[in-house]
């Protein structure tokens, strides 16, 4: 399968495992870190979303709607664990909006909005990594000791999240395209994410 | 409000009681006619969607999910309605897929995506014309002693439909943009749906 060969030809283990995962897991991260983090992905969805719409108008409309009504109808649980974060970590919409992105996650959502406006199979790829990790990497935090994190990963660990990996997936395996372009655009994403976590470490 | 201000100021009239439409209500529409107007529809919905993925990627993000989320989650009962015409009428999808758009439907469709890689705004002044005139249209028609075009009505009237169309109107009044620029457009799809429905009575 597609998603196989993408995976295992990429550096996905550096990616979920990384250190941030890792310190969630254990404990060990600063809140001040996954507060940055929190901020910076919450731009990062807004700009992933609107590669998603606009990648939609170029798939299969059948698709697109199937797809579409996944991501709308699982995102409550996702919106609630966020405004739960978002209270105790003091975070508002203004200071979001106000943030600014920082350099690793303007160019991720570039890359994702670049595919986005010229293929939905090779968008499918861009977006991934992002999608399918997250879940992987949910269900590693969701036994972390820090409630915080425990929170935050009882979203990607969750049935809802898991219908939306699946259906990113199912889309993935039943596209044809390029191996090697796919895997270029796969791993740059995958690379992004660990550029992500670094940024989330260091507060750059 | 500006919904008010372009439906008073376009051919509203000649499109929300045009002859198809009072053939649907008194019955003496020919269901081959209806059948025509059907298959013809299927291919602008799928354009029209297309067009509407596109405008939400320039879409705020939170208008975008909000709408997008009420279209998609209302779309069962316009389906199962679909679904029941299609099996009295013997239509399959085969039949659409090679069915030629005709003059109207693929200028029509073209003006919608043309706004739609434009404008948030401007696709949501083009697009209002067709969801906001079926919900009085279905209203009219729901009276039918034609059990297909009561069927068919069933839909268009219902609180489903009519969510649709608050959301839409919603959002057409709460933005800002040239009057007499949204006046054209808007007019323009008014227009095109006069014309929809005159290619479904010549079936052109």
């Amino acid at each position: 399968m597609l998603s196989d060969f993408l995976k295992e030809n990429s550096s996905w283990e550096e990616y979920v495992n990384h250190k941030f995962v890792r310190m969630m897991i254990d404990g060990t991260l600063p809140h001040e870190n996954f507060r940055y983090y929190l901020i910076q992905d919450a731009k990062y969805v807004e700009e992933m979303l609107r590669a998603l719409f606009r990648a939609s108008a170029l798939a299969p409309i059948d698709k697109a709607i199937k797809l579409l009504s996944v991501i709308l109808t699982t995102r409550d649980k996702g919106l609630e664990t966020n405004n739960y974060l978002y209270s105790k970590l003091n975070i508002n919409q203004e200071e979001i909006k106000s943030a600014k992105m920082n350099d690793i996650n303007y160019s991720y959502t570039r890359h994702l909005n670049y595919w986005a406006e010229r293929s939905w199979e090779l968008f499918l790829v861009a977006w991934t990594p992002c999608m399918w990790g997250y879940y992987e990497i949910g269900k590693k935090v969701v036994q972390s000791n820090d409630d915080l994190y425990k929170a935050w990963a009882s979203f990607y660990s969750s049935d809802d999240y898991k219908r939306r990996v699946d259906i990113i997936l199912e889309n993935l395996n039943s596209i044809s395209v390029d191996k090697d372009l796919a895997l270029e655009i796969f791993n740059r994403s995958v690379k992004y994410e660990i550029g992500f976590w670094d940024y989330a470490l260091s507060m750059k």
